[in-house]
């Protein structure tokens, strides 16, 4: 971490190297310590070499930290359209979804901005805003950062959690149910919108066309459901549905040693929302397909449980979920069922290289 | 962080893009887990969507947990003729430096790799060996990583530590001494071999190159002597030099609200090796102006210190330190004294923008 050294910049500069790297962190620094919960926070972002940060303060009476890094970068992780806003929002988003995922309770966080040279500074602010948002909305503190010159721009978040509890991937038993958080491909439409679909002949209402580039653009971490799952000690096993359902399914799988059977009609395709936005045909566009299998972006929780009717109804009280399917043996692999239609699911979502 | 899916790779395949996501993060989460303290990292890297640690067995009985993040990257910190070790080693030694600026002991790193399409497998192993064997040397487990295609190699490390009393840039006094670790000025000189000196007449000592270009190239964080510094309750502030002697005083200055007087010839330039390797007048190079004000990289801890002679003689003992001048009222500025010449010193250093 790297600390301001200049007056106060007026914020008039146009492109960041007009402002210098300090005046840039400066500006910066500021955003991020405006809501830093100082009990917990006792050194900022910008403010020393580290961050501090009280444990007994921050944990309360938890037990286990958690830690995870994830990077977002224009060439490969951002959609096109994306608004700097949403750029910072996703960064921090993927590493809260992470640590949903466990069940822990998100503190702290940190980013390591690369920034091209030729910069508005702008954009740079509203990125940090963006970044800021997301992380105060689930109760997280922006307690450090780094900004160095980079050819494209790329953000590398590290997110600290606290966890009684945390729900590993390994733990799925035969017979425990497979749910999911809300409701997916809402993502994946919002990204067939903006490219397979655009010169094409398909044209969907503008309310669709809204809330599936927010699901894409703005994806909201189950920071709540996450702690909810954890705290009720039946879940067993548990992740973020960030590549796709179906490498998903497989890494569970995997991890457990276990199978899984699916029913397809059971699969929550598409929020409420998206589905009764306007008289619209969203099955003629092939939207569930693609929500079982290619394209991630929902952060939707995947988890299995083990849990009896009554206790199932109460939990969907507080918890926009669905069952999907149940656990099997690990010799019979994944399938989705559809009727009596059976299809073995291959591994499939996004690689990186 | 994500899981590898595929069965073990035999590690033939020369290219990263031949591998596969998930085959090279299976080659780089062995690396990582090998030395992991399973008594204190509960659930590693690559294992889960984030990394678990015990934080009663970490912490011992210390109050706080400091974290950092910093980046480095091919095209603006990479020096020519730095080997893929190196460069991993230094991913992790610029964090571990920035903790032991705090007096902390580390315990976790984590590390977001952007790595180029057409990279050689053997090429990320290195760095990986590099990170690992830094992180490894100072009893700190690499818990977490992330990979994704970049256009250049950056590779954002994130550190975290314990400290009982955690030592601010806030907090030096007048009168207080100021003082160093080690020897300023060897990795300015590594760079100069590299850079200025290439195509001159000035040809130096092989061994002299040496030692220049691995103080260069694997800085060495100083994390035992931070840690004592900071128990010996003694240290009003402390800061790391990663960007040369002048910008670390100015930024102490500013945090303290004081000045300093710098007695020019008491700062140690370059290290005993150095100095002695061959008969070699190193003064005609102008290492000292270098060490005191251009490049750093050096990662030597800068610190004040209220302490009266025996204590000196006896910190001395153990710590490799030197007093290099004295701690004055802000409005004094800060001075660098040569016999009766005194120099005022500016804001010089590196600047990303």
């Amino acid at each position: 971490m790297r600390m301001p050294n200049k007056p106060l910049s007026k914020g008039k500069e146009r492109f960041i190297e007009q402002l210098g790297e300090r005046g840039l962190i400066e500006i910066i620094v500021n955003k991020f310590n405006a809501n830093a919960n100082r009990r917990i926070v006792t050194v900022g972002a910008g403010e020393d070499d580290c961050a501090v940060i009280d444990i007994d303060s921050a944990r309360g009476e938890r037990k286990y930290l958690v830690v995870t890094t994830d990077t977002v970068q224009e060439s490969t992780h951002l959609p096109e359209g994306i608004s700097p806003f949403q750029i910072g929002w996703t960064a921090a988003a993927v590493n809260l979804s992470d640590v949903a995922a466990m069940g822990a309770r998100p503190f702290a966080f940190t980013v390591a901005m690369g920034i091209p040279e030729h910069t508005e500074t702008s954009f740079v602010k509203e990125v940090v805003e963006g970044i800021e948002k997301c992380a105060s909305a689930y109760h997280t503190a922006v307690v450090g950062g780094d900004i160095t010159r980079s050819k494209e721009l790329i953000l590398t978040g590290t997110c600290l959690g606290f966890a009684d509890r945390p729900v590993r991937r390994a733990g799925a038993r035969v017979d425990d149910l497979v749910c999911v958080t809300g409701s997916l491909g809402n993502a994946a439409l919002g990204m067939n919108l903006i490219k397979r679909f655009r010169d094409t002949e398909i044209k969907v209402p503008v309310k669709v066309e809204e809330i599936a580039k927010k699901a894409l653009f703005q994806p909201l971490p189950r920071i709540r459901e996450g702690i909810a799952l954890a705290d009720s000690g039946l879940v067993t096993s548990m992740i973020d549905i960030s590549d796709g359902l179906a490498i998903s399914l497989a890494e569970l799988a995997k991890s457990s040693g276990v199978g899984f059977e699916i029913y397809e009609d059971k699969v929550p395709v598409l929020s409420e929302e998206l589905r009764t936005a306007e008289a619209f045909d969203l099955s003629s566009i092939g939207v569930e397909r693609r929500a079982l299998a290619s394209y991630g972006g929902d952060y939707e929780l995947l988890f299995t449980i083990n849990i009896d009717a009554n206790g199932l109804e109460r939990m969907s009280e507080t918890i926009e979920m669905s069952v999907i399917g149940k656990v099997t043996p690990h010799e019979a692999g994944i399938y989705f069922k559809k009727g009596e239609e059976k299809e073995k699911i291959e591994l499939v979502g996004y690689q990186h290289f």
